[in-house]
C-alpha cells in the first residue's frame, strides 16, 4: 500500500475502533458536534457554507461524469419558493453502469481496511462543508438550519460510520487464510486455504426529498466498504445535497488512486423518472431505497435475485395511558409533532387517550383536557416566530399542504372535531417561506379510515380510545397492519407498560416510554438506537445491524496443499 | 431458568465457543468421530442402528403431529429396489402452520443461549442415533455405508454446529440493554434503553432427495437458534432420514419443556407436492432450499418480501493444465467421479484439458493419455465391488440412470467419442442394488450444448481445450452462467494459478487446486470451508457465514427515562 493509503488507514484506525465499541455498547458517541453554534466552529465557517451554497445558485453542478446527455435541475427552496437554479449532469444510465463496472476490480483489490477508511475519510471531509451541507439542505427539504446542520450532518454522518463500523466487524470476522491439517484415512492433509471478500455488484442508492443524507450515508457506506461501487440516485426535488456528497465522495477516490465513478450520481425528473432502469440492470445487484410506501412497496412486491433494503413510512402512533405530568408529556407530544412540520419518519400522527380521562400525578384528567394541553403546546410553539421556525422550518412541498387540506375536509365529511386549525406562521428571515402548523383533530375509532393511513405532514390526530388496553391494541395493530418507525406511550402503571412492551414487541414496533424534556422524542440517536426493525410494513431495512451489511459481500474460497 | 435448563446451556457452553473459534480461525475441528468403525463405537451400536432401521419398515412413523390426514410413504432402497413401507403423516399445512404459529412466542422468550443449547443437544442426540440414521440415508439415497456415516452423519452435523456458532456470534453481538447519557441543551438525559431478539417467522426448509441432512441441519438450526419454529419438507422418495430428524428434535423439545411443534414435518408426494402452499403462506418469512435448479430458480424469480436461501446446483469442472504427477491427479478425479455415482453438489462433470496435451513431472502427455488415464483409474474402482460399493454406493432414482443413457445417446449423435461405457457394477452385499459406473465421453468445445447443462448422474466429459487459458477461461464462463459449487485445477505454474485464480475468484468460484490423495478433493469441511459462494447461478447461500443467519433475527428496542 502506498505511504498516504497506508497514512489514512492508521488516521482513521482510531475513529472506526470508536465507532465499534459504540455500536456494542450502545452508548452515547459521536466524533462530531452537532450544534451549529459559532461557539464551537467560529464565525467565518457558516458564512463560507452559505457563500458556498449561494455560489451554487443558478449555475451548473459540475460533477465530471460520464456519458452526460444533458442538464436538468427543478429544485425550489421551500424557503423563498424560488427556483434554485442549479442544474446537474444527466449520465446515460449504461455510461454509469459501465463506469462503474470498470471501476469495480481495482476497488474489489484494494484492503478493506483502507476501503473503510476511505469512506470515514469521506464523512470526515463532509463534516468539515457541513455549513454548505445546512444550507443544501434547507433550501431543497426545508428543514430548519439547526435540524440540517445536525440532522443531516453530524447525526447522518454518525449513521454512515455505524455502518463502517458494522462492515468492519462482518468483514474482520473472515479469516483472510487458514492452515488446515487432517488426517484422512491415516495420511496426513495439509492445506493452504485462502478466504477472498468479494463484492456483490452495483449498490444503488435511491434517496427520499426530505431527509436525503440520512438514509443515504448507511448505504452508500455499507456498500462502499464491502467492495460495491455506488450509483446515487436523488430525488428530483432535492438533488444538491446528493450532489454535495457525491462530490465529496468523487474527490476521496480521485485523491487516492481510485477511479471517481466508483461513486456517481444519477438525476431525473418528476417526469421521467430513471429508477427502474437501474433496478432492472443485472449489474445492480444491491438496492437501498427510502422514500415512499408506494414505490418501495413495488420494488418488494417485485425485485427478486437482488439485495433491497427498504425504509418506506407508516403511522406511528403515541398511547397516553396515565402520565406523571400532563404539562411535560403535551409539551414533548407538541414538539414531535411540530418538528420539521412533521415530515419525519419519526413523526407521529396520531395520540391515543382512553375517553374516560386519564390518571396524573396531579390528579385526574379528562380527554378533552388532554387533547387542549396538547394543542396548546402546539400553539405555544407556533406563536413565537423564532421557536416556530427552528423546530417546524418549512413545508418542503406543496404536496403536504395538500394533506392538510384533505385532511382538514374529510375530518367535515366524517365528523372529526377540529382541535386546532392549520395556518401559515410568519417565518423570521424568510417572508415567503411555505409555512404550516399542525392542523389537529379529535377522532374516535369509526373514523380510523381517516387516522389510519399515512397523511405525510403537519396532521395529527388524537384519538379517543375505550382505554389504555384498546389504545395499546389499536397502536399495534395500526404499527403491524401499515407500518410504524417509532411508538411512543406514555404510563404511571409499571405492570401495563409491561403488558404494552410486550405488544409493542409482537408488533416489531420501537417504543419510547415516558420520554419529555430536552431531547426530542423522535431523535434517533446513531450508534445507540436502532431503526427500522424489519418486522412491519415501515421497511425491511434496519440500517444499523450486522444484516444490513453483512449481505453486501460474498467469500471465496480457494485451497492447495502446504508444499511440504 | 429451571436447573435443567441451566444444565444444558452450561454442558453445551463449550462446544458452541470450540465451534466459533473454529469459524473464525478456520481449522480443522469436530466433536464428532465420521468413521463408523466399530474400534471407535464398538459392535453394538451399528447393529442396534441397524435394529432401529429396520424396525420401521412396513410401519407407520408415528411422530403425534397436529392435523393428520392421511399417511404416506414411496420410498423405494436404491439399494433393494424394494418399497421400505414405511408411511408418514400428513399433516393439514395450517394444521402445522397454526402450530409452529402458536408455539413461537414461548420460543420467542427462551433465552437464545438456550435455543442454541437445545439445537446442540439435538446434534448431540443425533450422533447418537448416527447408525441408525446411516441405514436410512443409504436406503432412500443410495448413499454407500460409509460415506452415509460421515457425510449425512457428523459432516452434516458438523455444518449446523456451524450456524450456531454464528447464531451466537450475531445474537451475542446484541447488546441485550444499554445506559445512554447525553447533553441536550444543558439538560442531562439518562435513557434506559432494551434490545430484544425477534425472529422473523416460520422457517421452511425444503430438503433434496440425494443428501437430505447436510443442508437441513444449518437451515434448522439458523432458524431455530435466532427463534423461528421450522417447518421440514422432505423430498418424498428421502423422507426417513429427515422424520427421523424431526422426531429427534421434537423430543429434544418436549423434553426441556417446549412444544415440540416448533419442528414438524410437511410430508408430501411426487403426484401432489406441497412446497408452494408453505411458500405463499404469509406465516413462511424464511424459506430454505436444497434442490434442483428448475424449482430453485422459479423460488429466486418469485419469492419477494422474505429470506429466501438457495443451494441448487451447477456445472464443476476440473482444468488440468498440467500436473506434477499424472497418475495421483488421474485418481483424484477419478475417485470425485465415482464418489456417489457422482450424485453430488460438488461431483465434477467436466474435465479440460489442453488439446495438444500436458506438462508433467515425468514429460509431456497426450490429451489422450490424460483421458486414459482417467479411465483406467475410474475402472481401477468399479472392478474392485468393495471399493466400488464403498465409493459409488447406488444410484437413488431411474432418473439417474435415464441420463446416463440420454448423454449416451445424445454422444452418438453429437459425435462424442465414448471414452468408457457406463455399467452396472455388482454390488457385494446387496444384489438387486440399483448401480452405474460413470459414462466418459471425450468431446470437443463444439459439444457445449452436451456437457455444458447439468446432468445429474454417473457422467463425465474430458474436453480437449485450445490450451489451459481457454481451459480456464471456458470453466469460469461456465460456473457463471450455469453456476458451479467447486471448481478444481491442476498446473505446475505458479503464475497460471495466480492468473487463473483471479478469474476463479471473479466467476465467484470456489477452487481446489492440485488436490490429490487420501482426502476427497471435493470434500467439503464444515468449520473451514465455505460452501456456495452465493455469486454464481449455483445458489444463493453460503451455509456458513454470518449473513446465513445475520437476517432470521430482527432487533426491537424500547427506551425509557432512567429513574432518578
Amino acid at each position: 500500500m502506498s505511504a498516504d493509503r497506508l497514512a489514512l488507514v492508521e488516521r482513521h484506525k482510531d475513529l472506526i475502533a470508536l465507532a465499534i465499541d459504540a455500536v456494542e455498547t450502545r452508548r452515547s458517541w459521536s466524533p462530531f458536534k452537532d450544534s451549529p453554534s459559532t461557539k464551537i466552529h467560529g464565525v467565518e465557517k457558516p458564512a463560507a457554507g452559505k457563500a458556498a451554497f449561494e455560489a451554487r445558485l443558478g449555475a451548473r453542478f459540475e460533477l465530471d461524469q460520464p456519458g452526460v446527455m444533458d442538464w436538468v435541475g427543478e429544485e425550489v427552496s421551500p424557503y423563498t419558493q424560488e427556483a434554485l437554479g442549479i442544474t446537474y449532469p444527466v449520465s446515460a444510465p449504461e455510461a454509469l453502469i459501465d463506469a462503474a463496472s470498470a471501476a469495480m476490480p481495482a476497488w474489489v483489490k484494494a484492503d478493506p481496511e483502507l476501503r473503510m477508511a476511505l469512506c470515514a475519510e469521506m464523512a470526515v471531509r463532509l463534516y468539515e462543508r457541513n455549513f454548505e451541507m445546512a444550507q443544501a439542505v434547507m433550501h431543497v427539504a426545508g428543514q430548519s438550519y439547526t435540524q440540517a446542520f445536525s440532522g443531516s450532518g453530524p447525526n447522518a454522518l454518525d449513521r454512515g460510520i455505524e455502518a463502517l463500523a458494522y462492515a468492519a466487524k462482518a468483514m474482520r470476522g473472515v479469516a483472510p487464510r487458514a492452515a488446515y491439517h487432517r488426517d484422512f484415512a491415516g495420511e496426513e492433509v495439509a492445506l493452504d486455504k485462502t478466504y477472498t471478500l468479494q463484492p456483490r455488484g452495483i449498490g444503488f442508492v435511491i434517496c427520499c426529498a426530505s431527509f436525503p443524507t440520512w438514509n443515504a450515508y448507511p448505504a452508500m457506506f455499507a456498500s462502499l466498504a464491502t467492495g460495491n461501487p455506488v450509483i446515487v440516485k436523488p430525488h428530483p426535488i432535492a438533488v444538491l445535497p446528493m450532489a454535495i456528497v457525491v462530490e465529496a465522495c468523487r474527490g476521496v477516490l480521485a485523491e487516492f488512486g481510485f477511479d471517481p465513478n466508483l461513486v456517481t450520481l444519477a438525476v431525473d425528473t418528476l417526469a421521467a423518472p430513471v429508477a427502474g432502469r437501474f433496478v432492472d440492470d443485472p449489474a445492480v445487484q444491491i438496492i437501498d431505497f427510502t422514500g415512499s410506501p408506494r414505490y418501495g412497496g413495488h420494488l418488494e412486491r417485485t425485485v427478486t435475485g437482488k439485495l433491497l433494503f427498504t425504509e418506506t413510512a407508516g403511522v406511528n402512533s403515541i398511547v397516553v395511558e396515565s402520565t406523571a405530568n400532563l404539562p411535560e408529556t403535551a409539551r414533548a407530544i407538541a414538539r414531535a409533532t411540530c418538528l420539521f412540520s412533521a415530515q419525519m419518519c419519526t413523526s407521529p400522527q396520531v395520540v391515543f387517550v382512553p375517553k374516560g380521562g386519564i390518571a396524573t400525578d396531579d390528579g385526574r384528567v379528562t380527554f378533552d383536557e388532554v387533547a387542549r394541553a396538547i394543542v396548546a403546546e402546539i400553539d405555544a410553539i407556533a406563536a413565537t416566530p423564532a421557536q416556530a421556525s427552528a423546530i417546524m422550518g418549512a413545508v418542503q412541498g406543496q404536496v403536504s399542504l395538500d394533506v392538510v387540506q384533505e385532511t382538514r375536509a374529510a375530518a367535515d365529511i366524517h365528523g372529526a372535531e377540529v382541535l386546532r386549525e392549520a395556518a401559515p406562521y410568519d417565518h423570521p428571515q424568510y417572508p415567503n417561506a411555505r409555512t404550516m402548523t399542525p392542523l389537529v383533530l379529535a377522532a374516535e375509532p369509526e373514523h380510523q379510515a381517516l387516522y389510519a393511513e399515512e397523511r405525510f405532514g403537519p396532521v395529527l390526530f388524537i384519538v379517543a380510545a375505550e382505554d389504555g388496553h384498546a389504545a395499546v391494541t389499536e397502536a399495534t395493530d395500526l404499527a403491524k397492519s401499515r407500518g410504524a418507525i417509532s411508538c411512543y406511550l406514555y404510563s404511571r402503571d409499571e405492570r401495563f407498560m409491561d403488558h404494552a412492551a410486550e405488544l409493542y414487541e409482537r408488533a416489531g414496533a420501537n417504543l419510547s416510554i415516558n420520554l419529555t424534556g430536552a431531547m426530542w422524542i423522535n431523535f434517533a440517536a446513531a450508534y445507540s438506537d436502532y431503526h427500522v426493525t424489519g418486522l412491519n410494513p415501515a421497511g425491511n431495512a434496519c440500517l444499523t445491524d450486522i444484516a444490513f451489511v453483512a449481505s453486501r459481500f460474498r467469500i471465496v474460497q480457494r485451497r492447495r496443499p502446504i508444499a511440504a
